[in-house]
């Protein structure tokens, strides 16, 4: 490929580069700094707090694996919660299934929803309109703290283990999440790159198992993200590795769900297969995270100590 | 993840940047001009021409998909040829295979033979100094042509197509490597990125699908590369797609080779799954690369004619 860039600087450091062709919108809200690019490829771009979200390209990559991988995991799903995802992207891909009839959305930013259906109606296709949805303005930890209600699914649609949001990747919130699944019930999420932090990844994946009866992860390249990255699915109940193909082209069948981008049934099961590298990191010990034990930011590993 | 970045300018484009430590080496070959960096994370990186060619990073999510898919999907390769890999990726994952009787590589580039074994032993490993390697130092097609020799695997580890190799992503081209084929012989490379050049790789796959019976398109994250990029299995006798897991194993088993980052034969089989959008690439019609009708070089398509 030919976009590829040498930078002046001395830091080591490497990622994705983008020059979009403007900026289109850009608003700070009581949470943080709100940003719409456009660019020729990836369309619309979000960006909070210098961070990429999403893009009108490559959201399918992040967005199907993350929601449809799990709701295709449960038999039949009929209530499902989100908490995240404000640009309502994961949001469009629960309402596709017309059989799952109540679905709520915890978003602490009342801000980014708004700028969303203003600016990335290509990403949530409209989906806050949908009658059975009910947006709930709050922090997510608060919400599982003071409600009763449990789920089939739970997507945690959420931005990187960093600052506050560091919360979100303990033990002990895995544990609150555990407690509002029903029977069956999956929780899907993602995990950081096994790639380039494969000792973060290895400490969620080992903090999810502790929690956990079955935790299957799997990855995919979002370029938006930088590269690889990866998610996990999470049940008490449903072991991901025995689901059979013909299972899931029969729930597919009988959804009637057409406007998949991503998902087909053999590459949701073929994408439960590591490579062998992810499974090493995996296999090995990892120290939990818990709010006295937090993950440290930004650093990632060493590759010598990786391989 | 954070490393992201936006730069200046309104040209549309975006990619992977880094940022090296230093520059270890350069030198302008009579084909080419040759260069080496360090980067902390990535390790030594080989660059030709301005693009990136491989690092000790990453050179595994290439080489091994690459090399070992077609070794794995042969029952028993005793002669393999390499066209191109002056850096010795590819006939190290070659040489593992201690029942291969003779490998041939053939690179136009001594000088790229000789900073790789100078500077990228990490990637190589020395494999050129194996008593069953022979090294040619010609242009590819030349040697098809002049050469009646037939191999069990033939791995076409290319530059992209540009400038002077446009011409070995022809159908021309692999009809000239088709005839050196044994019976079951497989051919193996890469297909650019269906993400990015999405028309490209669908008219590459359609090309390779003119020549050969059975056409197993794969993809994998070269961070390297950019993100996503693709390779195909070729072959007049092999389906990819009937090969068993357990043939696979037993193969695995048999050969002893521990030395693996990435390869599993589970790991394979679900590479061969692909993305809804890949699939629907691959079933459009696309124009044949002739001599007549090549590739014209760095366009891409347009993501709204895409999905």
């Amino acid at each position: 490929m030919k976009n590829e860039m040498i930078l002046d600087g001395q830091d080591g450091t490497s990622g994705f580069f983008i020059i979009p062709k403007s900026k289109i919108y850009s608003k700070k809200s009581k949470f943080q700094q709100i940003e719409i690019f456009y660019h020729d490829y990836f369309g619309k771009i979000l960006r909070i707090d210098g961070c990429f979200q999403t893009s009108e390209l490559d959201e399918c990559l992040y967005h199907e694996p993350l929601v449809q991988f799990a709701l295709f995991s449960h038999p039949n799903p009929k209530k499902v919660l989100i908490i995240g995802g404000g640009d309502g992207g994961s949001l469009k891909e629960v309402v596709k299934h017309k059989d799952i009839e109540k679905i709520v959305m915890v978003e602490i930013d009342k801000e980014v929803v708004n700028i969303s259906k203003r600016f990335l109606k290509n990403i949530n296709k409209n989906a806050f309109k949908d009658k059975r949805v009910k947006i709930i303005y709050q922090d997510g930890i608060k919400y599982l703290e003071e409600n009763k209600e449990k789920y089939d699914v739970i997507i945690l649609d959420l931005t990187d283990p960093s600052g506050e949001s560091l919360r979100l990747y303990t033990k002990e919130f895995y544990e609150k999440v555990k407690k509002k699944l029903n029977k069956k019930g999956v929780v899907s999420l993602h995990t950081e790159s096994y790639l380039f932090y494969p000792k973060v990844f290895g400490r969620i994946i080992s903090t999810l198992k502790s929690v956990f009866n079955y935790v299957s992860p799997h990855g995919n390249d979002v370029p938006l993200y930088g590269g690889t990255i990866s998610f996990a699915l999470c049940s008490k109940d449903i072991n991901f590795t025995n689901i059979k193909e013909f299972e899931v082209v029969r729930r597919l069948d009988r959804k009637k769900i057409k406007d998949l981008k991503y998902f087909t049934p053999s590459l949701f099961l073929a994408s439960l297969e590591l490579p062998k590298y992810v499974n090493e990191v995996i296999e090995q010990k990892h120290k939990l995270i818990t709010l006295d034990n937090p993950l440290k930011e930004g650093k990632g590993g060493n590759w010598e100590e990786k391989w």
